[in-house]
């Protein structure tokens, strides 16, 4: 009972919104906070710390404390222990090397995504690219077709920017009839976020010198689909520029090596890979992924192209979908936030189904066009719960719920979806994805989503 | 010649300090200053783009362009082409599992560590920690002893924070009398950065409820060796925490998996891995990595010790030793600052030995006690010079040159080196380590370091 005279306690003094979500600054609180936390956290940890984990922790007894450990290694690599933190492949089974790997948002903490863990996103798999041979041509509406070699792109004067890149189709399972049920970033982790570093577009196009009537540039990559996407030429002089660099190291092949565009903030699919060619032209190329992909008919009878940016959006990672919380307690409640037009100015979270919301913290500092991790304390009751976040941008644009999303881009999307997520987490502590108005759809057969990647 | 009247131009309008440092910002300017680069580097790059490059151009020649790549893979690994992109390690011959291995500093970009790539220092190898069986006990001088799995820990609030860890014992060659010959991060790459995740200690101090005689905190380590190190209460209670997660994943083993004590901006030694005990007491352990390590004897006859923080640092990591300049032209020079109390506030390079210098500009954001990225550019003239960088904190300490430190600090240190790096670039573009009043040491012998590791 005083466990539950301490919840009660808890909750009087700092619930901030409805079903037990907490004060963000409880944990800088000192005295009756800490002590009803105390006890609450302490009797899960003194429960675990019974006489044979008292025994486990006789100062001789781990065996890894008996004999030298590993040697040196010139590459690292995470512990024997983690081999389920991987990367997802959805393979497209009918086009050869065509498909997604997703990045597991739902077993990860901070911001940057280490490059092991990268989303892949591939029309014709991997290239494995010579930096020795490899060449970028500019050419089209310039003055000097230039051709550059790595190493000559190597003495340019660089940048270092930590942003997201975010595929046009992730999470498109939420345009689904019926909930997707999968973990959180088997369905959304085709976003991740790293820092680059590169020669900043602008540097070369004014070495090249644009003729008056440039207005796009066609991005080309160096793999057997010859992927191409126009880029308008003001985001290109803008803040787009050559990445060589992922998290202090050179590209992974997978993710563009040696040379890829980075268009902040803009669909995936125009930081174009295995870069090769930038040809300037006076209009876009009307490349198939930007003419019968990423173009979607609108219940208004118009089609959305050139749709850029991607649009603010947030997901709880943690707990997530096929979670289990083993007791009532405490809990973090931690996810992710990112928009394409700028920073994350905050972000709500709901513990209620949308009743009640209150501000999370976000980790700082929060960055332009990047994760930002955002985390609230709740108190879980038992009792079934509807959590959800919803997040807002520096441009004031919100976050929509579901139904508003669907009015506005009708039931057959596949790209931009970017609606709030509602975990539903039963008593027995079992955490599944559902939709607004509808508590019953934990069984529901699980939908492919593979089909859209062609 | 018109080769020379351009690189006099691009002189005249942007020089900001002797020999060829050009303005910070000069890649931001328009027209004069970019056909003059043009000019130049399209030398270069045109140079090399001859009839065989456009033949290796043609479209349809890559091999990689003619079938489909590599499958995707569920945790990624660096190009085949980047594997001399390694650590460096210096194992001590006559210790099981003791030395160090070296981040590659000269060949990174930005400012993150990638995990695979973060310095190692063991002193009985890297034991292989079953995260299910290990405990965190936090005992002493405390109101209740708890002890903590990590699935524990894993309910608790947690902080992100990027920042470095730098061996007290980095960079200890530059106390030999000569200058060491090898690259920049091979005897200077004892410091990584890492965006680290985990529960803040103080948290978990006010559970257990510290008695009014809590000085320290000595932190002991799960590894053969039995690490224990002593950290005043205050920094305990203020920055330092508990960190789960690197870089988005869990803790690499050789970095600490499953749970290490992060200290911001004090001696990396200080950070302790695979932690499994806070022992809360009244005076320090005096171990052995506080006593006969990291204790010297100063020409005042008094010695150092507990001399906690990093002081304040940079390095130019490109061009840098062992580094060969092709040719005379433009050239980035970049480098990284840091320092342990707080941010760095600027960084001056000098191309002329010292002469004068010139302020690189500073990749933004800065953050506290993190890797901070500086570059600038430089107009090689293809003489011999030498060229150098000075950092200064936001508390006003400015990196002081060699002469210096050893008339503070004496010449037989081996803890806490910071001082100015000189680099030499001789007419044949060779790049080599000097010491100031020395302008013939390349060809001493190579000096071993590794004698220190024990």
């Amino acid at each position: 009972m005083s466990q539950d005279r301490d919840d009660d306690l808890l909750l009087k003094k700092n619930q901030v919104a409805g079903n037990g979500l907490l004060d963000r600054r409880l944990f800088l609180k000192k005295g009756l906070q800490f002590s009803a936390i105390s006890t609450l956290v302490s009797t899960a940890t003194l429960a675990s710390a019974t006489a044979e984990t008292k025994k486990e922790f006789d100062p001789a007894n781990p065996t890894w404390m008996k004999q030298p450990g590993k040697a040196f290694s010139p590459y690292g690599l995470p512990s024997e222990f983690e081999d389920d933190v991987l990367r997802y492949p959805s393979p497209n089974e009918v086009v050869t090397g065509n498909g997604v790997s997703w990045t597991p948002l739902h077993k990860m903490e901070g911001t940057i995504t280490p490059n092991g863990l990268h989303y892949e996103r591939h029309h014709n798999g991997v290239p494995q690219i010579d930096p020795k041979q490899h060449r970028l041509l500019i050419h089209g509406l310039v003055k000097n077709d230039l051709i550059f070699s790595i190493d000559d792109l190597l003495r340019y004067p660089m940048q270092s920017k930590t942003c997201f890149i975010e595929c046009g189709g992730n999470s498109n399972a939420g345009w689904n009839s019926q909930p997707h049920q999968a973990e959180a970033g088997y369905f959304n982790g085709m976003v991740s976020c790293c820092e680059w570093t590169g020669v900043p577009l602008s540097v070369l196009l004014n070495e090249v010198g644009l003729r008056k009537n440039a207005k796009w540039i066609i991005a080309e990559g160096a793999d057997a689909f010859a992927m191409q996407m126009s880029i308008p030429i003001e985001k290109a002089m803008d803040d787009a520029f050559l990445a060589l660099y992922q998290n202090g190291e050179r590209i992974r092949p997978e993710n563009g090596y040696p040379l890829r565009l980075i268009v902040p903030g803009w669909e995936g699919v125009l930081n174009v890979k295995w870069l090769r060619r930038l040809k300037v032209t006076n209009r876009p190329v009307m490349a198939r992924n930007e003419t019968s992909k990423y173009t979607e008919l609108q219940p208004s009878g118009k089609s959305r192209m050139f749709t850029f940016p991607m649009e603010a959006k947030s997901l709880i990672t943690s707990p997530s979908a096929h979670m289990l919380l083993k007791e009532k307690g405490l809990y973090q409640i931690t996810g992710l936030a990112w928009s394409g037009r700028g920073k994350i100015s905050k972000v709500d979270v709901s513990a209620d189904g949308g009743k009640t919301w209150a501000e999370a913290e976000l980790q700082q500092p929060v960055l332009d066009r990047s994760l930002t991790r955002f985390r609230l304390p709740w108190q879980w009751n038992g009792k079934q719960s509807v959590i959800m976040s919803r997040a807002t941008d520096e441009t004031g644009y919100v976050q929509p719920d579901r139904n508003k999303l669907i009015k506005e881009r009708g039931k057959h999307g596949f790209f931009h979806y970017n609606a709030i997520t509602r975990w539903q987490i039963d008593t027995d502590g079992f955490v599944s994805h559902i939709y607004e108005n509808d508590e019953t759809t934990k069984n529901n057969s699980d939908i492919s989503i593979d089909s859209g990647w062609d």
